[in-house]
Formats: C-alpha cells, sequence, structure tokens
C-alpha cells in the first residue's frame, strides 16, 4: 500500500501523461544568477496545464486507471491546485470527477473547477468533515480515490518534471523543490537519484509549516499539530508515511523559510523573470536568495510549481519600497 | 531631418542590436485563441532587456553613433521605459547618459535608471521643463539626443521585434501594436509592408489619449490637448510628423480602448498566460477581447510592448471578481 515508484514507474508515466500535458520550459535569469553567483535553471510547473505540477500526478493516476475502474470516476479531496488537476484529468478522459472542496473556498476555485465539469461537494473546513464526505464518495460511486501526494501513480507523475529538468540542464550540484505533502519532493528525489546521483536534493517549505523539517529530525513523522499560518498555502501539509519514506531516504536536507522572504523571492520572479508564480512556488528561491543554503558557484535546478497567483492579494504581498 | 528608416535600414539595426538585446519568444495560449475564435501570435518584448521593447531602439541609437558623438554621451527626457533603455544601452557602451525626469517619477524608477549608471536629473513635471532642462545638458555636454519616438534611428530599433514575430510566424492576417508617441508602431509598420504586404497593421490606444485615432480622422496631427487619464502610462503622448506620416499611410486604423478593458485584457495575460506585462502592453489585446477588431478565423500577430508592472498597484486593477 504504501509501494514507492522507481525511475521506470516514473518514466512510464512521463510516457503516459506525455501526450495530456506541457513539456514546460526551463529558465534563467542573469539577474538572478548574479545575486547568487550561481547557475539556476528554473523548471516552469507555473506554465503546466491548470497552472501547476499537479497535472502531472492527476493525468498519470487518471490514465492509469483501466477502462471499468476509470468508467467509476475519481474522488478526492483539496481545495487546492490539486482538485483543479484531477478534474482536468477526468474531463480529458471524459470520466466522472468528485471533489470535496471546504466551503471557505475562494469562489474562483470552486468555479473553476466546476469549469472542469467535475461534481464539487462542499463540506465544513475540517481534516475530519474532508475524508468523511470523500469516503461517502467513494463508496456511493464506486469510484477511485487520487490522494492528492499519498499515491502511487500521483508520485511518480510528480517526478516527470525533474526527469525533463535533468535532460535539459544536466550535471546539477543541486536539485531544489517546495515541500507540502511530500509528492512532488518524493518524485523528485526518486529520478534525481537515479539519474544524476552526485546531485543533493534539498526540500523547501513555509517556516510555520516545517513538518518536513522536522520529521527528518525526529526520524519520524511530525503530524499537522497546528493550522498552519503561512502565504504558501499549497505547503500546509505533512508528510505521510510513503512520502516521509522518499524524504528521510534520498533527501539531503529542508529548509523552513519565513513567509517575508518567500514573498521577497516571488517578487523578485515577478519583476525580474517577468513570470507569475504562487507564494508556495517562491519558497525554494526563498530558501536561496536568504543564504539559507549556500548555492555559490553551483549548478541548481529549481521547480517553480504552480503559478494560480491571488491578484487580489498582490499589492499587499509586495507593497511599493 | 523628418527621414524614416525603410526595411534595410531596420534590417540593419537588428545586425546592429543583435548582441545587446534578447530575441524574445513568440508564445500562444489555447485559451486565448479559444476566446477569439483566432491564432494570436504574442511578440514578448516583456521579457527583453529592461523589460520592453524600448532597449531595441535605445541601442540601435547608442551603436549608430560615432566614436567622437557617443564619447559626448546621450541625452534624453522621460519617466519611462526609454529612460531605462537608454540608461542600459549607455552602460553598455561605456559612455555617459543624461535623463531629464520629472520630480513626480516614483522613487523605484529613478533608482533603476541610476542603477544603470545614468545621471538623472529632475525638473517640474511640465513638457517645457522636461525640454528645457534636456537642452541645457544638450548645449553644456555636447551629447546626442535621442528622442523616445520621434528618431530614426529609434523607429528603425523598435521595427526589429515585428521582423522577428514574422519570421516565427509567417502570413498573418493582422499585426497589432500599441500607439503612444507612435515609434513602435512606426517601425512595426514599415518593416510588416515590406516584407508581408497583405497583413493590415492596427494600432491601439487608451481611449483618453487617442490622440493617433484622431489624428487619423483628421489628417493632421492632434496634440495633446489635455492630461490624459488612463492606466497605459506609457501611452499618453500625441505622435510627431514623423510618426503620423509612417501611421497615416501604412496604418489599416487605430482603435481606443477604455482602462477596464484593457485592465480586463491585462488579467488575461496574468491569470492565463502566467507571464508579467504593464497595463499599455495590454492595450491590443483589449481591442481583441472586446470585439472593437474581429479576428476570428484570423491570424494575428500581436506584440505585448513591455512588462514592467507595479506590483502596488495590481490588486486595485485586479479585484475579487
Amino acid at each position: 500500500m504504501n509501494q514507492l515508484p522507481d525511475l521506470a514507474a516514473i518514466q512510464e508515466a512521463a510516457r503516459r501523461i506525455k501526450p495530456h500535458v506541457h513539456r514546460t520550459p526551463v529558465l534563467t535569469s542573469k539577474s538572478i544568477n548574479s545575486m547568487l553567483g550561481a547557475e539556476v535553471y528554473f523548471k516552469c510547473e507555473n506554465f503546466q496545464k491548470a497552472g501547476a505540477f499537479k497535472a502531472r500526478g492527476a493525468m498519470n493516476a487518471v490514465y492509469a486507471l483501466d477502462e471499468e475502474q476509470a468508467a467509476k470516476g475519481v474522488v478526492t479531496h483539496s481545495s487546492g491546485n490539486h482538485a483543479g488537476a484531477l478534474a482536468l484529468a477526468a474531463q480529458k478522459r471524459g470520466i466522472p470527477a468528485h471533489i470535496v472542496m471546504p466551503n471557505t473556498s475562494p469562489k474562483v476555485k470552486i468555479a473553476a473547477v466546476k469549469g472542469y465539469g467535475a461534481n464539487v461537494h462542499l463540506c465544513e473546513p475540517t481534516q475530519a468533515a474532508r475524508e468523511g464526505l470523500a469516503n461517502e464518495l467513494l463508496k456511493s460511486t464506486g469510484g477511485v480515490l487520487v490522494h492528492p501526494y499519498d499515491n502511487y501513480h500521483v508520485i511518480a507523475g510528480q517526478g516527470t518534471a525533474a526527469l525533463e529538468l535533468i535532460e535539459d540542464a544536466p550535471e546539477l550540484d543541486y536539485m531544489v523543490a517546495p515541500v507540502g505533502g511530500g509528492g512532488l519532493i518524493s518524485g523528485t528525489a526518486i529520478s534525481t537519484t537515479a539519474l544524476s546521483p552526485q546531485t543533493k536534493i534539498v526540500g523547501a517549505e513555509a517556516d510555520d509549516a516545517d513538518f518536513g523539517r522536522r520529521s527528518l529530525e525526529k526520524g519520524g513523522i511530525v503530524t499537522q499539530d497546528h493550522a498552519p499560518q503561512t502565504v504558501a498555502d499549497g505547503l500546509m501539509t505533512a508528510p505521510s508515511q510513503r512520502t516521509f519514506a522518499a524524504m528521510s531516504k534520498l533527501l539531503d536536507r529542508i529548509i523552513a523559510v519565513p513567509d517575508a522572504e518567500t514573498l521577497a523571492a516571488m517578487r523578485v520572479v515577478l519583476e525580474r523573470m517577468k513570470i507569475v508564480i504562487e507564494p508556495s512556488s517562491a519558497v525554494p528561491l526563498a530558501a536561496l536568495l536568504s543564504g539559507h543554503l549556500n548555492v555559490k558557484g553551483k549548478k541548481v535546478g529549481l521547480i517553480l510549481s504552480g503559478g494560480n497567483l491571488d491578484l487580489s492579494k498582490v499589492s499587499s504581498w509586495c507593497p511599493p519600497l
């Protein structure tokens, strides 16, 4: 049940999802390189379908289903990018999607998921309510749960971004990606370790949601012991047994970053690279720019995980200097 | 004095500036294409050096100077992207730049121009004060005026963006670009007419600064008869004799767009294409999205002119829906 994909599974995922996702560009920025004295290769998953790397895992999970399973549809609970990604994947394959979302979700996010043709089921904003309603839907529909990160095919799909990045920018000294529940960092670490064993793999998370870092320190999962307060709303969850197993085995370290540094890094990307990223995506660059990880003279791969920025908040996040 | 460049001059400019500017990408967006029922090819000058197409004209003007002229430096008056572009070009060539800016310019813009090593001279925010101080500087330094748009080499440089766009996206039905003083649209129209005579060339401007449209209607220059109120702060000026001559000869029409449509178009680019543009850049897309120019079934080239977006204003420009 807690199996992790290997390189072959990630390569299979890459073949499976190729017709359904973008091969996103790898960009560089002279000004960021000169700030860091390093070469940074940004894998731009902000340009991915539905605006985030989540499309990779969702497409892999949906297209890995056999016909009979697929016909019954997929179920998940998520208020974030996984909800939109799974809805899109189900729409592409022409199967039902049931998405449980907290009734506190922004209307625009609910509308986006409905826009992909999914059935949205609203619930109270608690973990228990979300899981309870998802379980009811699994029973009533006979559908398959596609968990946002604790899922073999989802992790394999997320690992395909690093495959492409290593192809475009080989011989990396560091590979840096954000850490939430650990789906992206696990897939990234498996790909990277297999293809580029000399590359150190570093996770980055928000300091008020540093469940990954504390889990590594403790040598066991630190569960979500409080409701994190962070602008990095995609990185609030704790690892599962499965993702913790990958992280504890393969990561060099996890760096926790305060929101002020995350927002400063996001601003650098918006102003210098002229591309739109969401705060969660800026956490790895914040780990570099603030000096928590010294990459001077190094070649760094960095996954910009998503571009679903809430424009109504940008001005408070980026006040006049 | 009022000479316009021809295709050969624009091609010469392209060779001259090639080592000093980016060949910017041409991007497409499935969702924008599906909104319009058209194929739109976006020439992304928001990714240009110093954040705007202005680097093309400034580099061409600076590198066209002979050694003796160059040593005395360049002078201009601008509070916008031309100021930064000329400062950068002068820094690259290692010559002095004197930039006259209104004392009401945002500190961050003044800092950016100084950051490129230019001498900034502040003046009262009137046209007379700007031109007066620039004239004094021309006399005291012996330098060369590089006007933001009423300049042969600047127009030739701006025309290189369309050269590249036509190379990447041939057989366009329409070429659409923003109209301010007319440097970009003149260069664009000269390139496009010469290389792709069947392409209709359309300008787009802000409706409270519709000096271009009114000039075409009147058959003579309508000067700036009021201080325009528009978010498209790069498009506030009226044409010169030189740019009016190109525009009246080569344009199919100029479309004037209200700010609300401009901001809606900017939002579409930020949210769908995930790239950062400034409001002035969104005016041509607004002309399409709002139906002022019907491009259904057509192939359209569109120049996204700049990416120097004021992040502190984004939230008021893009409120929650």
